[in-house]
């Protein structure tokens, strides 16, 4: 049996203040129902992928919530797991479908962060780091801080080097109509930027935004020709705490999925076109290039200081969509606009940024500084 | 393929000032890997059902952080779906099960609510409901009222009757050494309570608790004899708020739960021999005793004020742990309590409250006011 992308929606991300969670999952939804040329009474199950909910709207029971939102009445299970909701509901959602509890199963995650203040949005998001870390008064941009420090020192690379994953993802955003920022940036706009903890500045940040991802799943015997299909899947952790790793410079949990993902999917990492990986800031962007095994350990600012990893450059194309940095990071629906452009790349609809033959895309999504990441290996079926 | 329970443990529920989540945590884990003979390595996956650590300790990445305070090295999923967490935990850890992607899974609940105030607790509890209701200043107490008037109107049934359905689940929890209340309580205890919401009085409602609660489910080809096998599952919805229902005094969500339960274990529900149903509130356990088909339409409290329903009277025996009501609600705890003591029924371990040559039992557990409803039959191999 295998598991079929049918059809994929997205949103525009970015501050949408005529939007709210129930409008941005019916867009989604909808889109996605329109390409797979389904009916929301063909979905026998809804994966909800959202972290903030409880906290900004005081909505829990949140699979409930949202099937209201989309009048579905079949059952609908919600998935909480920081930043890596969304790829963790994709791969629950390849559990109902293995287990032959469901057939089609719609995935969407969800997100509406700007309806509040960003010291308050700040807050919320450190509920997905340890108790430990928030008695402390640590700020996510301060925990990635301490990483990239420690990465400085025990790779000799510069800031500059640094900067370019963030050149490099608005580079890309500008060639995507649905990204939160369109703009191109320098890395001289980068370093002169505010530093928000050193040395990690406002432009080596992933923004708080609006939006919602949809993906239709659906089990098969036997794949058409060209259609997607989710090839491999893997989940890793690690401590909560930065404090319990055995390194900053590397994801225990990102190196154990890609490595379940690579297994089940019988696929080599060289063979990989296209990747969406979880760039909430510039040295997560680094240290993930490494961690998946696609740039050698203390060479991935390198890579992309190189000009490496855009759509129409030599080898494997990083981040098209924009990335977390440049398109958006409206944490519950990042999981899952990550298969949508990956699956837009391999439909050969991906506009402007359109990477040539791509064959196989991967995705990555990690929850916190990294108890959590999620590997999706997705291919075009010959 | 069959679902086999290895092991199950409880903490005591009840206001459990020297605990905090990780200590009950630990607690209800550690019981059950002794009960399965198995040691933590022994688990593919940790499923949790909690529904309100963001609110109480700002604290999401649930799955992670559970894991962290068990020193669990493997993947972890958080299942959120209200006063169903527990249920809906149980039924997704089935889905990896069966879709082979996890050979044992060790599923708990838990939940630490006495840390806040009640005013406090019952705000947290309204996310549990629709933005509609939350509006309008709507409590949980005050929707099931307005079930309670309308169920009195349509049977004519008095609130006396009705209130047998705390009377016996208070019975039943002083038989409990676990249980929140321990004390045997009368009718006009009941009926001379504080009113809560016209017509619910304070022992009425189940009470706010702290507790866990785990069972570990391991895939086997053939169960080996008298094992206690997980033969059904279902999962039904319905609009989240009242005013989108087709009746006040019965919920399809429990009904489609129970078709589907009874469906995939080719059981009928006069075999089964012990409930533990959702009673948030007594009017709450009479509309779950018509909707499961086990007693006719209107007759649920008479059942009950005829002395039905007791571990030691003629048919089935309802809430033998003492319910929500008695035994006490920790929400996120409560889906997977009802697995425990269904379990330890089955296997004759119930002590005082033992249910004779029980072979069948059911769990049924409810989100909100029944826009989530999930149902396990449980059986003893033969």
């Amino acid at each position: 049996m295998k598991i079929v992308v049918k059809g994929v929606g997205i949103t525009p991300f970015g501050e949408l203040w005529n939007e709210d969670v129930p409008s941005l999952t019916r867009t989604a939804t909808m889109t996605a129902l329109i390409d797979a040329g389904l009916e929301l009474e063909d979905i026998d199950a809804l994966v909800v992928g959202n972290m903030l909910l409880p906290y900004v709207s005081n909505q829990s029971h949140v699979g409930a919530a949202i099937a209201e939102a989309l009048s579905y009445a079949g059952p609908s299970i919600a998935i909480e797991a920081a930043c890596a909701s969304g790829g963790v509901a994709v791969r629950q959602a390849m559990a109902l479908l293995y287990s032959k509890m469901a057939k089609r199963v719609l995935v969407v995650g969800v997100e509406k962060m700007t309806d509040v203040s960003s010291g308050e949005v700040t807050g919320f998001l450190m509920g997905a780091s340890s108790e430990e870390e928030r008695m402390m008064g640590a700020t996510f941009p301060s925990l990635y801080a301490m990483m990239q420090q420690r990465y400085q020192v025990e790779f000799g690379c510069s800031e500059e080097e640094i900067a370019s994953a963030a050149v490099a993802s608005h580079f890309h955003g500008s060639l995507n109509p649905k990204a939160h920022f369109q703009a191109a940036i320098t890395t001289a706009q980068v370093l002169s930027s505010p530093l928000v903890s050193d040395p990690i500045h406002l432009l080596s940040c992933s923004p708080v935004s609006d939006g919602a991802a949809a993906v239709i799943l659906e089990a098969v015997n036997v794949p058409s020709r060209d259609s997607i299909v989710v090839l491999g899947s893997g989940q890793g952790h690690d401590a909560l705490s930065l404090s319990g790793r055995q390194t900053l410079t590397s994801m225990n949990a990102t190196k154990n999925a890609m490595k379940q993902a690579l297994q089940q999917s019988c696929v080599s990492a060289d063979l990989i076109n296209i990747v969406e990986l979880h760039d909430c800031f510039s040295i997560a962007e680094i240290i993930a290039l490494e961690d998946l095994g696609l740039v050698a350990r203390g060479r991935g600012a390198k890579f992309l200081a190189d000009g490496y990893g855009r759509y129409d450059s030599d080898g494997v194309a990083i981040n098209t969509s924009g990335g977390l940095k440049a398109c958006g990071h409206p944490v519950g629906a990042t999981g899952i606009k990550q298969v949508v452009e990956i699956v837009d790349q391999l439909r050969g609809r991906a506009g402007k940024r359109q990477v040539v033959n791509a064959l196989f895309g991967l995705t990555h999504n990690v929850g916190g500084t990294g108890a959590t990441a999620v590997v999706h290996i997705l291919g075009r079926w010959k």
